[in-house]
């Protein structure tokens, strides 16, 4: 019998047995998107799946598949960024979300390494939907850049963004062997009140922020921080 | 610069390189679903994404994230199958098509290591929608078993199937940590012309076969037969 | 008070009246689609309504009017095929089926005289959903041409196919006056991994099979055994 | 070659020939669909395609397969009534009109025996988006009971409707076969502001008017109407 | 507290206390749509809200927000006309009938200024699948010009209609400080069988009628006919 | 010819006219939302409109009518509270944007007086679909929230919101006969992570802050303020 965290190593029985001793399920989400010269299309997939397991060991739980593409206009501009619509991305994740909790799942953390607006609210929608047909259900979305976040202004300038000197750090510390040599310092022009991609001149390069002093010694730091945090979160909002 | 050739782990500008080089992307397709008391239930994204970095391996290209989940009405019954709808299954695979053509893929592997016949329509009408818009693109679908099926008669009886002798071997030979200690032997008595899932009665184990003489050396060959005839298909039918 | 089986010929009465005596309702599908230049556009349509009927004559029970236009892709490039979408054709089939089954039906046989892969998908997606809305209702879906096959390799070269040496007997036996004078003999080398229509080097003409042999004789014997088959089935899946 | 003016029983290369001499092709559509106690449940799909036939033995072109399934709330009280979506009815419609579009056809009638409102916008929505792509098309779409009404006052009452004096006459004449022997005379009291269909009290049977003054004599002088008005419309809208 | 009829002006508890002592709501709902050289664009938005207001002030009940913008495919092609398709103007009003039933309404009255067939076939699918979900639900749809056009042949010719003789009164009656100098006549060539809009042949200018003869006057008349017959079918049809 | 700013007030030809002289359009969108027990229902449609309206004033252009209904979740336990689903509000927002594009509109402020998450990214998804049809379209996209609460820390406590101090103050100012004489002091103690409305422990009044020093003077404080900074940005993204 395995002792894998990740519900696609278990096998039915299995599954079933884990899910009556702990009824948590973290869906990690993420999207290919462009990060820089520097850090891998796939950051935020990989980000979410390392806190997600990170997280079982700390608390238990388990965790589903990774739902790895997204909605991500920001940077759709960049080679490899793939950007679903608003209702692809929800009807997807509203069946995964649907089905599992037809096979018993009553404590959901939707974990997206990617925090897009559309994005977000489509994950949340999803959600919803399935909530009011499962009372007994309880939900959180939320993406982990909430809690990195919380550290501008303290271990990043307080304009520290997408690919910047927080996100890789924390990419240095998890998956190292993803990130290239370069260290961009990019400043992002574009008002949020436009809707579609930047151009060019208001956003030369996927990344927002100084990147050159990153380090994973600052990487697992912001690590920590989420972890403390996101359990702190579940523990609160969703008690067994 | 990274030689990895998984797509997720590469940066955008590595990405548009690689391409130039060789114009291949497989995305692979699982699907979580019960696999009998032994395999893991994501015994499907497993296979697929293993075979299809292999073959990377083989061929050059590049392995897109995995679509993990998808459509498995016929083991819905057992505990921890996510079976979505096709047209959930559909929509998310064709936007997830179509902004790759948009960042510049032409030759689409589309790998599915689940091969039920509305999960498989699904991401052909996905398929085609997008080879309608990019008539410049070429695209294979297939499910790896359409090859190890081929062994059928010859390294199992001919009545094996979901989870059976075949399927057990390669898992034993791809992922032996996910293979339990059991070795069920299950018949299927449930008419293919029954929609929906079939009874307890018709089928008691969400297997097909005797997996008793499962073996890893066994499952070697199994795999290695997919990846000659995975490579035979992909140099006639997507020639750079 | 009519003696027909046809559906569309009773009255709203007469109807209720039937279906307490006999619960059976035939639903057939066809396709508009290519089929050579020897048999008619409506082939898979004229075929499924005349079995149905057939049928209705041996075991009783009512016979739909016929859902026309199916899923063609494969015949697309040919004049007159006319292919829907998957999810065009699933949600007319599905409104019909939930109407019926609002309406007392409870056990459906949906027999398409079209095999196509994503077209039976969409006819088992529509079943299964109206399933899952009425538990107490039975639904068959299947295309006669699983039983026509069946006699490939005895009445017919191994390699027979779409409009070819069984089709043609079998059109020659239910609607003579709609074949042509050709009996036209030809290869499909279209890899069935790849989505889309073939190319005219693929498929030359919508037909597969050496169709030079078909005779009405033929065509009686292979009508026969797809009754005694469907007959089966409907006895052992459809219980009253 | 076939002479049969139905499009379902021609092969592919007359199809594209006949088009040629006459771009017209008449798509009927009807209902399933209760027509009190007296009248079969497919009396629209019945007259619709009769009509159809007889319009292409006066002035050429082709008959489509009947869309035979349609949307018919009012009278879904009445067992063996299918009533679609809107959705459904539209996009399936708008499915089949596009293919043909496709396959060369430019004049299109969309001949309806149903006419309730619902039903006719579906169907003139469906023609809308397939003109919107095919600027060369033309299209009509119309309900044989904008003809048959014309004749309300004259050869009927002023308030004969649904099933009655009209209808039943016409069926008569056109398929006499299917018409029983009551001949109700009915009066409907449902308010055209209420959506949904009618409580018993405001309709106790599915028939307008008073039917007991039918006869195929009258139906054969309705029909003779329809045919002329239509054939004036066609010349006048459709020209070739 | 407000003693306003609207809806909108109305703080959540005072709805409430609203809604108990009368349980109607009217829904206006207008299109934007081009009305001549003289008339707004919102003639419909503006007719539909002023007479739910004073319908309000003779019955009691509430006043919902407009739904401003319809389908209006006729007048598609004059400046300012936005006709959106029948699913898009379903689905916004089904999820609004929808919510106002979740929050307590029981008889809702939706009242377009707007009459073409379409729009108001998609008001009453809307409808109808808001009351399905909501057996205890009453609803009225009706479009204000079937009350108008009553007075066709009476006060003015029969053949006045969009933007004519009746609608310039009206609209001179309601909001005289947008109605133009012009007065336009105008005739209607269009066949009603032929979807989409009129070329400028057909319809020169979005009016149909002679308004020389159009006066404040009138206009009275037109609106007083219109808010009895209102007041007589909402006590018909939606007792308390 | 009409001088007003409002959309619905001219008739086609001065629409036409006026928009030559100056291409903006503002389309304000509300949401009926409960909002206390001293605010409306409609405070977001009714802020939303005045600003327009003040804005036309100052730099031209011209206001569309309202869309008044949108997503609201978070307020959806209270009475009179409406809340589309994502895809109702989009998609009926495509539609109208894309139809006032059609029309000659290159110049969008989407203005929404609501600011939740799923609402506004529903806009900007519909913002995006549209710009990505008409390449030479511009829009801006944004909730007048973003600018009232700039002035947070300021004129009220950081911890205001939703019917709060600011809102209440500027309905005020805009509407005051709409606002009730309660002045609640609510505190929102529901975690951002959960989607779905809260109970009513977690926010027992639909209200975040203390209303007590509200006035019509700070209102027009507050007014002024959005105007001035919506002036700028309307100036600097959306040129001529």
């Amino acid at each position: 019998m395995s002792t894998s965290c990740r519900l696609a190593d278990l096998d039915s029985r299995t599954f079933e047995r884990r899910l009556r001793s702990n009824p948590l399920v973290c869906v990690p989400v993420g999207a290919l998107e462009a990060h820089g010269p520097h850090l891998p299309l796939g950051a935020d997939q990989i980000q979410a799946e390392a806190t997600a397991v990170a997280l079982a060991e700390r608390i238990g739980g388990l965790v589903a598949p990774t739902i790895p593409y997204g909605s991500a206009p920001s940077a759709r501009r960049f080679p490899g960024t793939v950007s679903l619509s608003l209702s692809q991305l929800e009807a997807y994740t509203e069946g995964v979300l649907s089905e599992l909790a037809r096979s018993g799942v009553r404590r959901f953390l939707i974990l997206s390494g990617h925090g897009e607006r559309g994005h977000m609210a489509a994950l949340r929608e999803a959600a919803s939907h399935v909530m009011g047909a499962h009372p007994d259900v309880r939900m959180v979305v939320l993406c982990d850049y909430e809690f990195v976040y919380e550290l501008r202004g303290k271990e990043s300038p307080a304009t520290d963004g997408h690919a910047g000197l927080l996100e890789t750090s924390r990419v240095l510390a998890i998956a190292p062997e993803t990130v290239g040599a370069e260290r961009p310092s990019v400043e992002h022009h574009r008002s949020p009140f436009l809707p579609g991609p930047p151009t060019e001149y208001e956003w030369p390069e996927s990344v927002i922020g100084d990147t050159r002093p990153a380090s994973a010694e600052l990487g697992r730091r912001v690590q920590e921080h989420v972890l403390t945090r996101l359990e702190e979160t579940v523990r609160a909002l969703l008690p067994a």
